[in-house]
């Protein structure tokens, strides 16, 4: 039962025949939780649960009480590797993450430093072993970091942006250091991946937030190169010997998924803007997909989660591939109860596309 | 000459052979130029700039005095509509538009007026009189309104918003009154643009800003059903008695070209993030293209602008069908001389695209 259960959603994403179609959500231990409210406020700051491997773990593990969801994801923050990297990560309350030293010039990137993932993210490596001991097979474990264009909108924005005026002057104006700083951070997310998957990450997923706010000529330069040269020097699994399943998400890339399905990884994570069916058609059998209910579905009744979940899984269609999953993360405010709903009638309605 | 210059926008959206590309720009009436700024201080507010038509015709010409753009745009707001409505438009600074009484039931949607345009809304016609009598048709006038479901984000979240969960939450629970409100709402922008064009607007330009955060099935029915009902009551040009070019612009809806194609409008906006030449062969001969430089380039310098304006203008390729435009508005901090450097390689390169 439990092998079982901790395989739908490995073989989900490499296309392999499945029971029924797995679901896990974005940001699963995250504030619509009472129980990760109540954790976050004991330890006082949203890095302090990073930090704290016990309760990173914990933190990690609540979702999985409540919902039979088919995976778990390491808690932490897309910002590990930047704040490694010495720009002073903190978070503000309703403002998002800020950076205390954000880059400004191209010496600056010189002189960043790449993080040796067992020193300076340690935290991270110990939060993975302790997470993969305590699910004891029951489900795979998914890691994560943000993707080299990602990084770098932080980096130098200093925090979250609209517009992305900082880092698109310095793009358009000074290209070659912005490759330089690119390939140090596809550098520093290989190595950080890699040691994620030394640790027990089962599966590993790279979130590319801001991708999705570059022309198409921009994207494939300076967002997809650098998230296809990670991909490139992912290690293998090393229990099985074999490639881990890897996830590449671009919310807002619903334009160039033929491109971003050529880049190596198993599967695309698709936000709700995208047709899930007209994505598969576009894709072929190149990757399998995730996602990609609108998050905010869930704040109307039962009645209509079900239905809209029916609609994503209609839309994807007969076969497997595809992973259950919204198109961003779940935000505060949300009613577990409203989880529970779409968890079940993915498990009711989604077993009639592997018959 | 001048009748030659006038044209030029008019047959570009019409696919009519021209001589060279037409260009303007969205937000070309605005803080980047130190004129605007000037006349913003002393007017004290952005709406009264809106609501004093000597003003809004002012502003309106103060760009074509700079640069050679084959359009004019009536300088106004897209949020006019709702705050005819009563809700109370203002504008708080570094936060853009408020709405000191948002929607939140359907009772509210009910009784909403539909704003008669020349009474409620005259401000607006007479500033498109002034402008027309003023342009002595040395360009085309193009007048706007925002798109119903971008107005409805407005009037229901209250003011820009990220994740539009109040917006959502009423969609997805109770979509008889969404649709009543967005009923409502293309009865009165249907009304509004024929008032400016029979004012003397001679093309129109509906901006739906927020639709590319739907997914495909909302923006389907909640977005560009709408649009295309507003596109189906426009009348027929006052004085050639022919239909006027029109442009619908989706922000994010690079995904969903195909059907815009076949709402009934001449030419479609475009954000940055599309292809221009990918979109070409997706909507086929069935409308214009409008766009699509990213609106940061105008950070670089000239060189750089130039080459930027020229790979747009490749993209397009050979043949009429193309209006040059940013994809979208121009941000305040850009130096004008940067502007003219873009209107420069457009007249520069683009001719050979005609020949």
């Amino acid at each position: 039962m439990l092998a079982t259960k901790s395989h739908c959603f490995i073989d989900a994403l490499l296309r392999r025949p499945v029971q029924r179609t797995p679901v896990w959500m974005m940001r699963q231990a995250g504030r619509y939780l009472p129980e990760y409210r109540a954790l976050r406020a004991k330890a006082g700051s949203f890095m302090n649960l990073c930090t704290n491997p016990e309760l990173a773990c914990e933190v990690t593990l609540q979702p999985l009480r409540r919902f039979s969801f088919d995976a778990a994801i390491l808690f932490s923050d897309i910002l590990t590797i930047p704040d490694a990297m010495g720009l002073g990560l903190h978070f503000v309350e309703n403002e998002g993450p800020k950076f205390e030293r954000p880059l400004n010039t191209a010496a600056e990137v010189n002189s960043l430093p790449v993080p040796d993932p067992e020193i300076e993210l340690r935290y991270v490596m110990d939060a993975v072993r302790l997470i993969r001991r305590n699910l004891n097979g029951e489900v795979p474990l998914i890691g994560f970091s943000g993707s080299p264009w990602t990084l770098a909108t932080y980096m130098i924005e200093g925090g979250s942006s609209r517009s992305f005026e900082k880092i698109k002057r310095w793009m358009y104006s000074d290209p070659r250091s912005m490759h330089a700083l690119l390939e140090k951070l596809a550098d520093a997310v290989a190595l950080y991946l890699n040691a994620q998957i030394a640790a027990g990450a089962e599966a590993v997923m790279i979130f590319d937030t801001w991708g999705g706010n570059l022309s198409t000529e921009d994207y494939l330069m300076f967002s997809l190169a650098y998230a296809r040269s990670v991909r490139e020097r992912l290690s293998l699994d090393p229990e099985e010997g074999n490639q881990i399943p890897t996830i590449f998400f671009t919310k807002g890339g619903g334009q160039w998924l033929e491109t971003m399905a050529d880049s190596g990884y198993s599967a695309l994570g698709l936000d709700w803007t995208t047709d899930l069916g007209l994505a598969r058609s576009r894709v072929g059998n190149r990757v399998a997909l995730q996602g990609n209910m609108d998050p905010m579905v869930l704040f109307a009744e039962p009645a209509v989660i079900r239905e809209k979940v029916r609609t994503v899984l209609e839309r994807y269609g007969k076969g497997s591939g595809h992973v259950f999953n919204l198109g961003h993360g779940i935000v505060p405010g949300i009613d577990p109860e409203n989880v529970q709903a779409m968890v079940e009638a993915v498990h009711e309605f989604s077993p009639a596309n592997h018959r």
